[in-house]
C-alpha cells in the first residue's frame, strides 16, 4: 500500500470519528434539562465555567503566539542552516516547526474547550435524567463525557496524520525525515495543556480551599450552600480542572506519542532492512503503524462506551468496567491485525508476535495502575484505613499517616514500570536485533489504545459532580439524590484512576520519547548519539538539575492555590460585609464576580510555574552549551537528555505521591463519615478535613501538573534539539 | 617522602587528637555538677540514655556481625578468584574486606558511644557553669561536644591510615590497590551509622510526638512537666539522635571521603606519570594527601575551639562563628601547605594552585549551604514568616505553605551544588589532564576539612538543650534560665546549620564516591568503564528503582516514628491509670519503664527501613546479572551505578526538603510564641503547633537517615562491586 492507501484509513477513520462526536454530542443535547430551579443553578455554573475558558485561552492564545514567534526567530534567524537538515533553507525548517506548533496548541486548545462545552450542559441533561432511572443518568454522563474523550483522541491523530500528509504532498522532504519537522505539534500540544491544566488546577483548588475556610470556619455556613458566594467558583472548578485539563493532557500524551513512536519506527525500519530483515510493509508502514492502530482503538472506544448500560440496583462502576472490558478486546484485535499486516518481516515470522505481546504488556501495566492506584486510594484497604486511624490522634497524625502512605505509593507503580520497560524492550528485541526500543513504543501504544475510553470515563467525573451539585441545591427528593450520590462517588474513582493511567501513560511514552530525542540527535548529525553518560560531570549536574526542577515546579503550583485562595477569601469576606443579608439569607450573593476573581487571580499565578518548566530545559540546554568541546561536541545535548530522563523519574514519583497521597485523605476523611471514629463532626473528622484540605492542592493542582510537565520536558527538547548542537 | 614518614606524621597527628580529646574529656568532667535536684534529672537522662545505647549497639553489633559473616561468605565461598584481585586468593579477599568492615563498624561503634557518655556527663556541668557565667556555660558546653567531634575525626583517620599501613605492611598488594581492600572500613562505619541514625531518630521523634500527643492533648498539662512519664524519654531522645545519630554520619563521611579520594588519587597519579607530568611526591604522595589534609583540618578545628570565648552580653553564636572562622583559615593553611607539597608537578607548576582553588571552593560551598539554611529556617525571613502567617487559616494552610517552602527550598543547595562540582571539575582539568575527577575530590575534602569543629557546635545543641531542661526542671531562677534559654536557641541554629553541612557534603562527596565506584570496577576489570548510560534501558530502570528506593525508605521511616509513638502514648495512659496519683502530683511516674519501651520500639522499628536500604542495592546488582551479555558484560555494575546515582540525587533533594521543610515549622511555631498573630494559646498558635509535630519525624528522622543512606549506598557499592561483575 502507498502513503495515500494509509493516509485515507487514517483520516477517513479520524473524520469519522469526528462525525460521531458531532452526533454524540447533538444526540446528548437532545435530553431535556429539568426544572427552573435546576437550570438556574446549571447556568450559573455554565457562565463561570465559559468566562473561565474564555480568559484563560486568550491568555494562553497570548503565551502561544509570543512563543511561536520566539521558536520562529531562533530556527529562522538565529540558527544557521546545516548540511543535516531536513529542509533546504533556514526560512522552511523556521515555518513547518512554528506551523505544527501552533497546530498543536490550536488542536489542544479546541479539544479543551469543546470537551468542556458539552460537559457543562450534560451536567443538567445528567441530572434531569437522573430524576428517570439510573441507567439513563449512568448513559448521558459518560456519553457527555464520550464527546471529550473521542474529540480529543480523534484530533490528535487527524492533526498528526494530516500534517504528515501535508508535508509529504507539498515539500521533498524524505518521509522518514517527516516525523522531525512536526515534532512542534506535540509541542504546542503539551504547551497548551501545561497550562490548561495549571490554570484549571490552581483555579479549582483555590476555589475549593478558599470557599470552605471562609464559610465552614469563618461563617460556619455548610458546604455547597448556596449563601457562600465562592459556591458556584467551585463547582466550576470540577469542570476546568478535571474535564479541561485532564482532556489537555490526554491529547498531548497521544499526539506526542504518535509522533515519538513515528521517529522510533522511521529508525527500526531503516535498521532492519540494513541487516536484511526489512518489514513487509516498508519502512512507511512501520512508520504509519502508530496511526493506524490509534485508529483501531478509536473505533473500539466507540462500540465500549454505546455498549454501556446498567439498572436500578447494580454498581454502576460494574457496567462502566464492562464496557471499558468491551473496548480492550476490541482494541488489541484491532492492534493484533495491525501488528499482522505492518509490523510482519518474511525473514523472522515471529516478529510481529513479539510485537504484539509487547503491546498486550502495555494494556495489562494500565490495568496494574488501575489496581494499585484503587489499592492506595480507596477505603477498602489498609493504607487509607491507616490515614483514617491516624485522625483519631488528631490532624498532626493524620498529616505525618498520610505522608508515609504517599510516599510508600510510588514503589509498586515504579515496580510496574520497570516490568513494562524491560519486558517489552526485550521482546522488541527478540522480534529483531535493534528492535527494542521500538518493542517499548508498542508497549505504550498498547497502553494508549483505549485512551478515549477511559478519558470519558474521567470527564464523566465532573459531570455527575456536578449533577449531583444541581440535584442538591435545588432541593430534590432523597431518592434522587442517593442515585446521583452513587454516580458521583463512581465518578471520584474514575477520575483516581484516570490519573493513575495518566501518570503510568507518561512514564511508559516518556521511555519512547527520550530515545526519539537521542534518535533525533542522530539523524540530525549523522553520528550516533545513543550514551547518556551519568559520569560525565556536566551530565550528572544536567540531571541534579532536571530533579530540582520537580520539586521547584511543584513548591510554585502548590504556593499558587494558596495565593489564589487569598484571593477567594477576600472577596466573600467583603460581600458578606457590603450585603449583611447573604448570610440571614435575604440577599443572592453575587457569584460572578468571585468566579471572575478567582478566575484573574488563577491564572496570574499559573504564569510563574509556567515559565520555569518552559524555560528552565531551553535555559540548560543553552547555557550547556559553553561545555561543548571539539573532542565532545554533543555535551549540551546529552545534558539534556539527562536534565529530562532524572526530571521524568523525579516527575514520576512526585506526581504519584501527590496523586495518590491526596486521594488517600480525601477517602479517609469519607470513610469517617460513614460513621468511623465518632463519624461526622466527630474531632477526627475535623483531623480528617485537614488532611483533606491539604491534599486537595496535591492532587488536583501539583500532581496532574506534573504529568503534564514530564511530557513537556520531552516534547519541548524535541522540538528545540537542533539548538543543543 | 617514603610511605612510613607520611604514616608517622598521620598516625602521630591522629593519636596526639586522641590523647587531646583524653585530656579535654577529663577537664570538661572536672567540672562540678550543681545541686542534688539538677542531679536528679540529670542521672535519670543519663540511665535512660545508656539503657538506649546498650540495647541499640547491642542490636547493632549483632546486625554487624550477620553481615560480616555474609561478606566473608560470599567472597570467600561464593565468589571465584579473579586474576584481577588484588591478592593472591578469594580467602584473603574475603578476610581483609571483612576485616576492614568490622573495623570501621567497631570504630563507628566507639565514637557514637563515647560521644553520647561525654555529652550526657556535660549537660548537668553546663547547667552548674551558667549558675556561674554565660561564658563558662558556653566553653563547657562547646568542649564537651568538641570531644565527640575530634573523637570522630580523629577515629576515622587513624582507622584510614592504620588499616593503609597495616596491609602495606603484611602483605605484597600494590600500594595503589590497597584502597581497594579497605572500602570494607567505609561501609562499616556507613552500616553502623545507618542503624544509629535510624534507631535514634525514631527514639527521638517517637519520645517527642508520643509525650505531646499524651501530655499535652489529652491530659493536658504542659511540655516537660515532669508528671509525665515520657518526659525522661523525650530528653533522652536528643542525645541518641543529634548526637550519636549525627557523629555516626560524620564519622562514615569522613572515612568514606578519605577511601574514596585516596582510590581517585591513585588513579590521577598513574594518570599523570602516563602524560609525563608525574607528581613530584609521587603516587604515594599524592594517595595519603587525603589523610595529610584531613590531619591538619583536626589541628585547625582544636584550635578554633579552643580559642572560643564570650561575655554576657554578646551574642553566644558570634563566638561560636569566630571560633569556626579560624578554624577555617587555619584549615586552609594547612591545606594550602599540603597541596603545594603533594600536589606539586614539576612540569605544570601551578598544578597545586588549581587543585588549593577547589578546596576553597569546598569550603564557600559549606558557607554557601550555611547562608540558605539560615535563610530557610530561621524566622528573620520571609520563608518562616509566610508559614507563620499561613497559620492564621487553621493547620491545613500551615500544612500547605509549609510544603511550598520545603519543596522550593530544594532549588539554591541544587545550584551550589552544581556550581561546586563543574568548578572544581574544570580547575582540576587546569591543573592537569584528566585531573577532573581529582578536583571534585579535593573539593571534598575542602569542605570536609572543617568537619570536627562542625560536628562540635552540632553536639553543642543537645548538650545546651539538656542543660536547659535540668534547668527548668529543677526550678532555677529566673536569670539563670534566660541564660541557658540563649545558649539553647544558638543550639538549635547549630543544629540546622550541621544538617545543611551533613547534605552538602554528601552531596559533593557522592560525586567522588561513584567515580570511585567507576575507578573501581576499571581497576578490577582492566577495561575501561566510565560511561553510565541512562539510555540503556536496564540502567534507566536501575536509576528508576534507585529513585524509588529514597521514597520508599523515607515511608518507612517515617511510619516508624508513628508506630514507635504508639507504645508510647499506650505505657503513658496505663501508667495514669495504674498510679491516679502521677497527675495529681503526689506519686512519681516511672520513667525509666517509658524509656524501655520507647527504646525496645525504636529498635524493633529501625529493622525494616535498614533492611531496605542495605538489602536493596545488593538485589538491583546481584538480579541485574541476569541482563550481562557478551556484548555487555558490565551492565549490572552500570546499572548499580546509575541506581546509585539517582538515588543520590532523590536523596539530596528529599532530605532538604525534609530538613530545611521540618526546621521551617518549628521555627514559624516559635515566631509565633513571639507574641505574632496572637502569640501563644491562640488559633494561630495551635496550628503551628501541629505543623511542628508534622516537621518533627521530617527534620530528625527520615531527613538526617536519608544523608546517611546516600553515603552507605555508595559505601555497599564500592565493597561488593566486584559481586556484580
Amino acid at each position: 500500500m502507498d502513503i495515500n492507501g494509509y493516509m485515507a484509513i487514517i483520516i477517513g477513520i479520524s473524520v469519522a470519528s469526528l462525525l460521531f462526536v458531532v452526533w454524540l454530542a447533538r444526540h446528548v443535547l437532545s435530553f431535556d434539562t429539568g426544572t427552573p430551579a435546576m437550570r438556574a443553578i446549571s447556568d450559573a455554573i455554565r457562565e463561570g465555567a465559559e468566562a473561565f475558558m474564555r480568559r484563560q485561552y486568550g491568555t494562553i492564545a497570548k503565551l502561544s503566539i509570543l512563543l511561536a514567534a520566539i521558536i520562529f526567530v531562533l530556527y529562522g534567524f538565529v540558527r544557521g542552516h546545516h548540511n543535516f537538515d531536513p529542509v533546504d533553507s533556514r526560512m522552511a525548517m523556521a515555518w513547518w516547526i512554528t506551523l505544527s506548533f501552533v497546530l498543536g496548541a490550536l488542536c489542544s486548545g479546541i479539544a479543551g474547550f469543546v470537551g468542556m462545552w458539552i460537559s457543562i450542559r450534560t451536567n443538567i441533561r445528567a441530572a434531569s435524567a437522573a430524576t428517570r432511572s439510573l441507567n439513563d443518568a449512568l448513559r448521558v454522563a459518560l456519553r457527555g463525557g464520550a464527546v471529550s474523550g473521542l474529540l480529543v483522541v480523534a484530533m490528535s491523530l487527524l492533526g498528526v496524520g494530516g500534517l504528515y500528509w501535508l508535508v509529504d504532498a507539498t515539500t521533498n522532504v524524505a518521509q522518514e525525515k517527516i516525523p522531525l519537522m512536526i515534532v512542534g505539534y506535540g509541542f504546542g500540544a503539551s504547551f497548551v495543556a501545561l497550562f490548561a491544566q495549571l490554570g484549571g488546577g490552581i483555579y479549582t483548588k483555590a476555589a475549593d480551599v478558599g470557599a470552605d475556610l471562609v464559610g465552614k470556619v469563618e461563617a460556619g455556613i455548610p458546604e455547597d450552600d448556596p449563601r457562600n458566594p465562592a459556591v458556584i467558583a467551585d463547582l466550576v472548578g470540577d469542570n476546568v480542572g478535571d474535564c479541561a485539563g485532564r482532556g489537555a493532557d490526554l491529547f498531548e500524551s497521544t499526539a506526542a506519542e504518535n509522533i515519538g513512536a513515528m521517529i522510533l519506527g522511521a529508525g527500526v525500519a531503516l535498521a532492519a532492512s540494513k541487516q536484511g530483515m526489512a518489514f513487509a510493509a516498508g519502512a512507511i508502514g512501520v512508520m504509519l503503524f502508530p496511526l493506524i492502530a490509534r485508529a483501531f482503538g478509536i473505533i473500539a472506544s466507540i462500540v465500549g462506551i454505546m455498549m454501556v448500560k446498567t439498572n436500578e440496583q447494580e454498581d454502576p462502576m460494574k457496567a462502566l468496567n464492562r464496557g471499558y472490558f468491551i473496548a480492550v478486546v476490541l482494541a488489541m484485535i484491532g492492534f493484533g491485525f495491525s501488528t499482522r499486516w505492518l509490523l510482519h518481516i518474511e525473514s523472522a515470522p515471529n516478529a510481529w508476535l513479539y510485537f504484539f505481546a509487547s503491546g498486550l504488556i502495555g494494556v495489562l501495566t494500565s490495568v496494574a495502575f488501575v489496581f494499585i492506584t484503587q489499592y492506595y486510594t480507596e477505603y477498602k484497604y489498609r493504607p487509607v484505613r491507616e490515614i483514617a486511624e491516624a485522625c483519631q490522634t488528631g490532624p498532626a497524625t493524620n498529616i505525618i499517616t498520610g505522608m508515609a502512605v504517599a510516599l510508600e505509593c510510588t514503589a509498586l507503580p515504579v515496580l510496574a514500570i520497570s516490568v513494562a520497560i524491560l519486558s517489552s524492550y526485550f521482546l522488541g528485541e527478540q522480534a529483531l536485533p535493534g528492535g527494542g526500543f521500538f518493542g517499548t513504543a508498542v508497549a505504550t501504544m498498547g497502553m494508549l489504545a483505549t485512551a478515549a475510553y477511559i478519558l470519558a470515563m474521567d470527564t464523566f467525573g465532573p459531570i455527575t459532580d456536578n449533577a449531583g451539585g444541581i440535584i442538591e441545591m435545588s432541593h430534590q427528593p432523597e431518592a434522587i439524590r442517593k442515585k446521583t450520590d452513587r454516580l458521583d462517588s463512581v465518578g471520584n474513582t474514575t477520575k483516581a484512576l484516570t490519573k493513575g493511567y495518566a501518570i503510568g501513560s507518561a512514564a511508559l511514552a516518556a521511555f519512547l520519547l527520550f530515545t526519539a530525542y537521542l534518535d533525533e540527535i542522530t539523524n540530525y548529525t549523522g553520528t550516533a548519539f545513543h550514551v547518556v553518560d551519568l559520569g560525565k560531570p556536566v551530565v550528572f549536574v544536567g540531571a541534579l538539575l532536571g530533579g530540582m526542577l520537580i520539586f521547584l515546579f511543584s513548591a510554585l503550583a502548590i504556593r499558587a492555590v494558596g495565593k489564589a485562595a487569598y484571593y477567594v477569601i477576600n472577596d466573600v469576606r467583603q460581600q458578606f460585609k457590603e450585603k449583611p443579608g447573604i448570610l440571614k439569607g435575604t440577599e443572592k450573593p453575587d457569584y460572578g464576580r468571585t468566579v471572575d476573581i478567582v478566575t484573574r487571580g488563577a491564572l496570574k499565578q499559573m504564569i510563574l510555574p509556567g515559565i520555569l518548566a518552559i524555560g528552565m530545559p531551553i535555559l540548560v540546554g543553552l547555557s550547556f552549551r559553553m561545555f561543548i568541546t571539539e573532542a565532545d561536541p554533543l555535551i549540551a545535548a546529552e545534558a539534556v537528555a539527562a536534565f529530562l530522563m532524572v526530571g521524568t523519574i523525579g516527575g514520576v514519583l512526585m506526581a504519584l505521591m501527590f496523586n495518590n497521597g491526596g486521594g488517600a485523605w480525601d477517602n479517609a476523611k469519607k470513610y469517617i463519615e460513614t460513621g468511623m471514629y465518632g463519624g461526622k463532626g466527630s474531632d477526627a473528622h475535623k483531623a480528617g478535613v485537614v488532611g483533606d484540605t491539604v491534599g486537595d492542592p496535591f492532587k488536583d493542582t501539583a500532581g496532574p501538573s506534573l504529568h503534564v510537565l514530564i511530557k513537556m520536558l520531552a516534547t519541548i527538547t524535541l522540538v528545540l534539539a537542533p539548538l543543543f548542537i
